[in-house]
């Protein structure tokens, strides 16, 4: 063997080799299940090393990009591992993504192949038929392999074509740094950028999971929220992996589903949006369930209302904690800890082990405790940069600390307070929305519209809903419900307005730019008071 | 700021970046104590960040060697976490080596300084003599700056002297598979090796040890086994600082001492040898003390005999671990967890999640479970390679994998059993034959036997002859011809001894293991000379 690559694989880091140890030292040990199907470690490393086989034997390799689009399945996981073993970039899509959007990252992460489940070839095929280049389509999950007419010309084939029969560890040169995946959020551009996450950020992230909550080889996973989100993927589902935990895959928010979950397979660990465990707590018959078994309830992005948390609490019987954090930190920054969570109403936590955190004056300076600047970050768990853009990576890595886009400070304890979004990225459902993205399709959608400005506003289930302040165009007139259809037409659900209000002026600067925090404190009852 | 080094600071692996992690997220947490010095973690990484700074200005950067000669004292720790900043490499002296193999390492190692507590100078002086490019002398703990006459013509400083009065954070490229460290290890070649760790496999260690262990910030450790072993420093003390434990440091093992300490401080976890815990068992008084601050108590090398393990959970009332690995590995590579120790008598535990263990056989091939042959690592934990040793490092790293020198097997659990080193593997008359099983059949032949040795010696008719090499308890007497009879009642005649050698001492590495290299030397000529 090759020195180098004997050198490499002997010490390097890889997220696909914590699935091979684990298969090794807990071969028995259940993983996943989905549906009907449970696999053991020993099931699902094999199936991994199949699938990397038979994409070497096509032709894959380091560097190459394979993207997918898919809810929570084994596929999705097999995919994911035999990239990362592979040392080929993982490109999951966000579903809620329309066919332009598909399109964009599958042209720019120059997608070679595509693993599509089957009930998504129809959302995903106008994006295709605009990127030629994806040269592979590969249908996962159910499918008979006959596909309908008029495709696009590709290489169609199932997801059961990658097999090779060999399930022995395919032994590539991976380097620690190389992208296990890019992951496009939302930013303040038209369009999202690719967050590289390499080996070393994704591995550090799990075992810090591992470290810091105790997640290990007993914990049985309920695992509802997305797999494309870093959340779901890299806050469970790879330290599942790592540690030997089970992961129970739900495709999306069923509360009744979830409780029978609960039940019948002792689910230890979930995480869901705060809204979701408001429905769980409204569920019928809720009482009566036997919740015995939860150790840990994870919730994300923003901090529970305190009646809520202690409505959780009660209901529940388990700890509960917010993870905070971003895609480009993979993602968990700071933990809110049980133990902090009542007597902090309102804070986001504290750091975990793997990341730094410091607030930024507006000159590049560090600010001292109690003061409020951009949050900044340093740590391992930090993206390798923005794909092919230089500029937006420069800007993020400024002055030596990653600038996390949030407004926030830090108390004395340590503990982490946030405020706003420094880039008017509204947070809302578990997504992150560019509100310059919404503007943009509010005036594609209405030509009468004069000016869009989009908030966030403290909305009881969205945490923040999305919402569009209007005004119209001299002589035009708007209507708010009109144009809401409208621009459903022009962008992914999700980041559609909860609701429109048209005003007669928005308030400026002298300079005449458009005030948002003006705009977010006259309108910021908008919700509580209607709802 | 340059592009590349913010990059770095933003997402490097660190050792230096876990404290200074700690030290912003619990500043006023006590971080060690040594003696009368306590020392919070925003004291201990001013004074790294001090002393980064004092060496910084005096021309050390990147990939310039430090060498440390001391006992466990704050200035161990610091001068360590100093170099992690700085990317200097850390070379801690064995203060068990004469003054020719301090000389090896000095020259071989190409240090530039030598840190040295004032009680070592004389130690350290025969060999600075021989080892003129060491410019910089640092004589650290409790001198007061004045030195005798006749020492080598260097530049001699105190430690205090490394002072600048800037605490700020040192702010240097270090790359991740930069050393850290060089140990070197003492091999059965004549001078010792050195292993290059890396900050990526240091750091990396220390998460597992966190996660494995459920190692937390409430932690208070007892660091009575020597700093300058991979064991201590890296098992226990680098975990510590990554998450905020405190750590108590002892110079060597007084079991009165440590009792006082254990009550005094309320210690959660010890780390000791067998004889170390045998010997508190049998400490006056043990029965009085109040242990019931224990909750972990570590071991290293080889399992405890069943008896002394149920002795030890008895007295000790806390959870007993093996760790087992070695230097090249940082070190752990398995732990024999509490759950396994008393159902798997022998053993040496299961894998870390960081390490992928098999067992290979001659021909470097990967041997089934329960087969034995050499242990073979792969894990980010392992070392870049042999300092300026490429024919050892690529020895190691054959057929991908590390090779341990360790001889055992894996059982369907995947249990590791280890037999023997691998060159501890005697070759008699065409016959394999592990040493360690002739000294299991000795001690059952003959009670008056404290300790045996079996090593294979020159012999001119069978290659090698199995020759035992003992001591007798206190008082006893051990004849040599009715210890070969007895023998062969308990072990085939082919792996019987040749030759039975009584002697009065074995001698032995500073932390108490039998130089297996040394006894085969000092009987080298056993049966030339005699047959």
């Amino acid at each position: 063997m090759d020195a180098a690559l004997a050198a490499n694989l002997i010490t390097r880091v890889n997220v696909g080799d914590a699935l091979t140890r684990t298969a090794a030292r807990m071969p028995d040990q259940l993983a996943i299940v989905d549906g009907e199907r449970r696999w053991t470690y020993a099931q699902l490393n094999a199936r991994v090393n199949d699938v990397a086989n038979a994409l070497a034997a096509q032709g894959y390799s380091r560097g190459n990009t394979l993207a997918l689009a898919s809810g929570n399945s084994c596929e999705f996981m097999v995919t994911y591992l035999a990239c990362a073993k592979l040392g080929v970039v993982c490109v999951p899509m966000n579903l809620g993504w329309r066919a332009d959007e598909i399109a964009y990252v599958l042209d720019h992460s120059e997608a070679r192949g595509l693993v599509v489940e089957a009930q998504l070839v129809a959302l995903v095929v106008p994006a295709l038929e605009k990127v030629p280049a994806v040269r592979d389509v590969i249908v996962a999950y159910g499918t008979d392999g006959r596909y309908e007419q008029g495709l696009p010309d590709r290489d169609w084939r199932t997801f059961a074509d990658l097999h090779t029969g060999d399930t022995r560890e395919p032994e590539f040169f991976v380097d620690d740094r190389d992208a296990l995946s890019y992951l496009y959020t939302s930013g303040t551009t038209s369009f999202p950028k690719g967050v590289v996450g390499s080996h070393t950020a994704i591995y550090l992230e799990a075992l810090m999971v591992a470290a810091e909550s105790g997640l290990d080889k007993d914990e049985r996973i309920a695992a509802l929220m997305p797999l494309f989100h870093t959340a779901q993927l890299n806050g469970f589902g790879t330290p599942a992996v790592m540690m030997g935990a089970t992961v129970y895959l739900q495709r999306g928010f069923d509360p009744g589903a979830l409780l029978d979950l609960i039940e019948r397979e002792r689910i230890t660990r979930i995480f869901a949006l705060p809204m979701m465990y408001r429905a769980l707590l409204e569920f019928p018959g809720i009482g009566e369930r036997d919740l015995s078994s939860l150790k840990r309830a994870a919730y994300a992005m923003a901090p529970m209302p305190d009646a809520l948390l202690r409505a959780c609490l009660d209901t529940f019987g388990c700890e509960f904690y917010l993870a905070f954090g971003q895609t480009e930190m993979s993602p968990v920054t700071t933990l809110f800890r049980p133990e902090h969570q009542l007597s902090h109403p309102g804070a986001v936590g504290t750091q975990v082990v793997n990341v730094q955190i410091e607030i930024m004056g507006p000159d590049g300076e560090l600010l001292p405790r109690g003061q409020e600047g951009e949050i900044v970050y340093r740590g391992p768990q930090a993206l390798n940069g923005y794909l092919k853009n230089p500029q937006a990576t420069a800007e993020a890595f400024a002055d030596g600390w990653f600038h996390s886009g949030d407004v926030g400070r830090l108390d004395p304890d340590g503990m982490l307070w946030f405020s706003d979004r420094y880039k008017d990225v509204i947070k809302s459902g578990g997504e992150n929305v560019a509100s310059i993205e919404v503007e943009k399709a509010i005036y594609a959608a209405d030509p009468r519209v004069a000016e869009a400005v989009v908030v966030g506003l403290p909305h009881p289930r969205w945490t923040e809903a999305i919402t569009a302040v209007v005004t119209a165009k001299p002589g035009e007139r708007v209507d708010e419900a009109s144009l809401l259809d409208a621009v459903k037409g022009h962008i992914a659900g999700f980041k559609a307005p909860k609701a429109v209000i048209v005003v007669d002026e928005l308030p400026r600067t002298s300079t005449g730019k458009v005030q948002k925090n003006v705009v977010r404190e006259q309108h910021a009852a908008h919700y509580t008071s209607t709802t």
